[in-house]
Formats: C-alpha cells, structure tokens, sequence
C-alpha cells in the first residue's frame, strides 16, 4: 500500500483532472494508473512527470516498442516489480512477444554480468572506445 | 588498470587462442578487447562468457542494434563506463546516431525517475499489469 | 517472512535485552521493531549495529528530521520496502508533511534521472567541481 | 570524454542557447557546466531536463540546502563521481559545511548498511510502518 | 505471479525435459524451482543459463558453501528477495549455520556502507592498493 | 581528488592519531590508507567506522579470507572501484590466488546475471525456499 493517499479522479482537483484526461486521452484508455494517484499528492509533480513521460515515450528516432524495452530493460536492473510489470504490459499491447521478451532478458542479464566482470577485474577502456566511439 | 594481468595473443595457450580468434573472426576485426584479455586468466570463464554473449547478441527475434541499444541501458544504469564506451561504440557501428542516443539516454533518465518514485512511495501493483499483461 | 527466527523480548538473552531496553528508552517507545529481532540472531551485530545508528541519527550539525528524510533517499534509491516504510514513518513522526515527502521524493527521481544521464553519456567533471567545491 | 560531443554556447542554436542563458540567468553564473553541454545534443532532452531541475530544486516546503544534501545522498548511493562532485559543490555554496557533510555521509552509509541487512534477512514489515505511517 | 508462463515437466519439449533431467540429476532432487520453469520460455537461454550456473557453482579453486555465500552476498546488494531466499536455503543445505549467517550479512552490511563512503567522499586509491596488489 | 582534506597523521589532533595507530598496529603496517584520511574529517565518524570494520572483518564462524572476498563480491557489484582494489589486495595478502578470483568474479557475475533474470521475468519464490529455508 502506497505511503501516500492515492487520489481517485472523482476526488482531485482541475489541476489533477486534468492530467487523468491527458493521460487516458493519450492511452486511449478509460482509467488512470496507480502510479499517476500516487503523484498526485503533489500536482506539479504529477505534471512534470507525466508531460516528461509523454514526450520521451512518443515516437521519434526509436519506436515505441524500443523505448518500452529499454524501459523494461532499467526497470529489471533497478528491480522496480511495478515497473516491469506495467512496462511489460505495455511493451506486449504494442507487439512484444514471448520470444522478444526472452531475447530481451538474455540481454539484460548479460549486461549485468559483463558490467560487474568489467568492474571487478577493474579492465581499463580500449583506446578505440574512448568517447562511445564517436567520429566527430 | 585491471586486477589481473592482460594476456596478449602471443603469450596464450591454445585454449585462449581459440577464443581469441572467434572473437576476431565473428567481428571481421584484427583486434581483441581488454574485456576479453581479462577473462583470460581463467580460460574456463573466457570462454564460457565469449560463448554466451556471441548467442546472445546474435540476430534472433530482436536485431543486433536493438540489442547493443539495451546493453547501452543497462550498463548506463549499473555506471559502468568501460561497459556505456565499448557498446556505444558497437552501437554506433551497427547504425545509431546521435538523435537515436538521446532518445535512448532520455528513456533511460525517465525509467531511472520513474522506478524511484514507484519504490519511494510504495505504489501496489494495478491489476491490469499483473503478470506483465500475459494472456496466456 | 526472515530468514532467521525473529527473537521476541521474552527469549532473549541479556545482551539482547539490553539493547531492546535501549532501543525503546531512547525512542520513548514500548515495543522493538521487527528489524532489530533479526539482527538478534548475532547479539555482536544487534549491538553494534543499533550503538551506530543511535550515534549516526542523533542531533547534530543536522537535525534528526534531515537525517530521517536522507535515508529514506537513500531506500528508495535502494528499492528496500522495509526501510522506505520504516524511515518514512519516523520522519512523519518527526514532522513531515506530505508536501514535504512529494518534494523529497521529485529530489531523488531527479537525481536518479540526471545520476544516469552523466553516466550514460559519460561527462567529464568540470574543473570549477574537482573536489566538491573544497576550498581548504 | 563525453560521448557526445559537447556543445558550447557560441556553436549553440538559439533553443540551447535560450537554455544556457537561462542556466546562468538563475545562477547567476557566467557559464554551463558540462552536463548541459552534452545534453545539448538533443535540444528537446536539454530543455525538459532544465526545466525539471529548475523546478524542484526551487524553494518549496523543503529549502534549497537540504535539497541538495538530498541530492549528494542519492548521488553516493549511486557511485556517480560527477553528480557526486558537483552536487557537493553546489551544496557547500549553499552553506554546507564539512561537519554537515560528514554527518550526511554517515546517514548515507548507515542507510546502505541497514538497507542491505533489511534484505539480505528479508525482514517483514511491522504492521506500524505500514503505508509509510500516513494517517489519512 | 511470473510475466511468463511457467514451463512444467509434463508440458515441456525435450529441450527443456533435458536441462530438467540433469538439474535435478545434479542436485540429486526431485524438482525444479520455479526459475528454471520462466528461463523455459526461451530454451536456448534455459541451456545456456543453466550450464553456466553448473560449470560456475561446481568444486573449483573455491569450495561450494563459500560460492553459495558469494551468491548470497550479491544478491542481498541487489535485494534480490527470490535469490536470497533460494541461495540462503542452498548455503544452509551446505552446511551454512545461523553464525555463519550473521556474520556474512555483517560483511554484506559493512561493505555497502563504505563503498558509499568511499564514493561520497570521492576518495582516491592509494599506490599500494593499485592493481588489486597483483604481483605480476 | 576526496571532497574532503585528507587528515595526514602529523596534523590529526590525539582521537585521530589514537584510530590510526590502532589500525597500523592490527594491520602490522606502518601507513594508513586515504579512505581513514578522508573519514577523519569527522572524529566520531572515523572511529565508530574503524571499530565496526575491525569487529566485523576478525575470524570468526568465516575465516578473514572469506569475509575479504565476500567485501570484494559486494563492492564489484556496487562498481566501487576504490574498495574493488583495495579489498583484492587484502584478500590476495591473506591468500587468495588468480585462480580463486577467477571463480569468485565468475560467481558475482552470474549471481548479478540470474539476479536480474529473477526480477525481470517476476518469479515467484518457491514454497521450499521460503525463510532462506530455516528449520527452526
């Protein structure tokens, strides 16, 4: 159970209201999430959240689908339940397969060995990486 | 500078070697990492971790850029920076720009965010998201 | 549930007891918290571990109410549910609003956030920063 | 080395530019430091990512210098040296002083401490603590 | 509740039926924990994980109770509350007693603590220490 | 560079110098490493710390070898490259061989590897691990 009151639409304030109608406009969806009532305790914390969210997530250089995976994919490192599992759903509403899921885990586990493998053996970087390998 | 010492190609044994080559020769490339030079204290460990992560970010549901992309998260994520050099680089290589780094960095903010709000105030899972949405 | 059997008042050794008298003295309180029942299992490690966190949270250059508010910064980056409830708790106890909780919160979504954005894009430290801005 | 490259304001379009200005404006400092610089490869990424940070590290129910202790403690938890760096210069021009400091440390490593025992005894919640002691 | 279906016995293909047939083999048991049953989604990722974990927990330059422990210990950082549980029941299996326990929790404690520390205070290596010590 | 002024033994008032030469004398070494230096700052802090470490690392039901490699396997995976060294030294002064790293790298990369698997697919703890298994 949340440690702040989570704020039902019938309840909030214009200020809230008006996010909740944001958000399941956006969606295309009748109800608002708990996460969104938990933000709520603080309107412009609500605010900022979400129109920081909508932004990132709409489509531009990567597709939706990308963005949730690497959603999912911080939200396995950090071990935050909710967000996988809400990240999960919305990376299947948009095609996510079982396979691609799989793929995608076999992917974050590595990348949590090879990090610590990395950092235990305290392996300096190859000059050809210096910088990402940027060319400019 | 690492823990260990490096092994240079010319002062391995043929167990190492052989790994050493299908590194170079699954990348087309004439070089091999420190990473790699690392793990070859322990030949065992060298190739159980080549063998893995050669299946592993081999084209399959998802493609080999989406993959690096992921690995990029993750190690962003756990701050390694060998890891966020070496496979922004690899990357790089595979096709990403720029516009498609912060697009990826931008997720990776916003999950960041996002996962400590959820644990910071303790928000219960919807039941719309249980299960990650499976329908199975 | 533990994985160690919580160690009620009534079986307690002296040692034990001693520190679960403490405990409730000094926080004017009748009952002991299920955290310091575990730590029983080792009378050394409840020991020392309650002398350290009563010496750490007491008033000093910081009042007892930063202190409480910094840790749970700290538990929610960590993801640790005990501990983001416990310290949450203790700070309402000691004066938090909810208005106050919202804000602490945005802090640490936002250090998160920006935490991993450097990271991820790997900046190097500005001069004008080198040793936290020391001036010794 | 960042790994991108790092834009400086005479090289900069008129949407970073504003940003930058308005970093200094606010400040009242006469550059940006790195971070802004590098995120300025996405002029979008820069200008919500400033907007947000300007936001909440403002005055509110929490001041600015506990703010920024806040921000130091998620920062060491994290392991980022920059964020680490920078927010504790920030924090010192803001009046911490090396007895704040320490004390803050002391909370911040006592938490981790204590956050890693809560898990690794998997201690359950004292019906207490439940929903973060709130009342409403 | 898993995001995937778990895999039994009697519904899995003779992929899978194999690496079920030699983890209880192995462990001279008569089940398979529920882990294996998600990583069944993807065959390929059951084997390989499943091979790795073999090869990594067997007999080697260290003993099998003290890799448990290291598991342990890592998973207490990472408040992993499934593979604590799991590696805690396995390390006991071993041999691990409640004094063995406790005293590796007091490390796991201690060593989240000041590596904050170390990082809040940003502390530079000192000579001695450089390479780990190696000698080579 | 440390946030803080390192502390040299010439300069540190009688209950710094009484800490240092407690560590000089338990270690048999004639210096102090920067970490001390820099928890000096704060007295109490230095202290308190020292005394907790000296406790916790002495033999006990773990030998001083294993608890070194249990503080290694926690600190590559929180990525703390200071502690990462310094802790390899001293694990390697007590005995500890590349081979052995080896396995315990490889038992930290593969707990960080299934840590995240757990949590990404959302496992559900089997009933027989319930309690980390205790019997009591």
């Amino acid at each position: 159970m949340a440690s702040v009151k989570l704020i039902e639409y019938e309840e909030a304030g214009p200020e809230v209201r008006a996010v909740y109608d944001d958000i399941m406009a956006t969606r295309g969806s009748a109800w608002v999430n708990n996460f969104w009532k938990a933000l709520a305790v603080d309107p412009a914390l609500l605010e900022r959240t979400w129109t920081s969210v909508k932004q990132v997530m709409a489509p531009g250089a990567l597709d939706p689908l990308t963005k949730e995976m690497l959603y999912v994919a911080v939200s396995a490192t950090n071990g935050c339940g909710y967000c996988i599992n809400s990240h999960t759903a919305a990376a299947r509403a948009k095609g996510m397969t079982d396979a691609m899921l799989a793929e995608l885990m076999a992917v974050v586990g590595m990348a949590n060995e090879t990090n610590r493998l990395v950092q235990g053996f305290q392996v300096e970087l190859d000059a050809a990486f210096a910088e990402g390998g940027r060319k400019d």
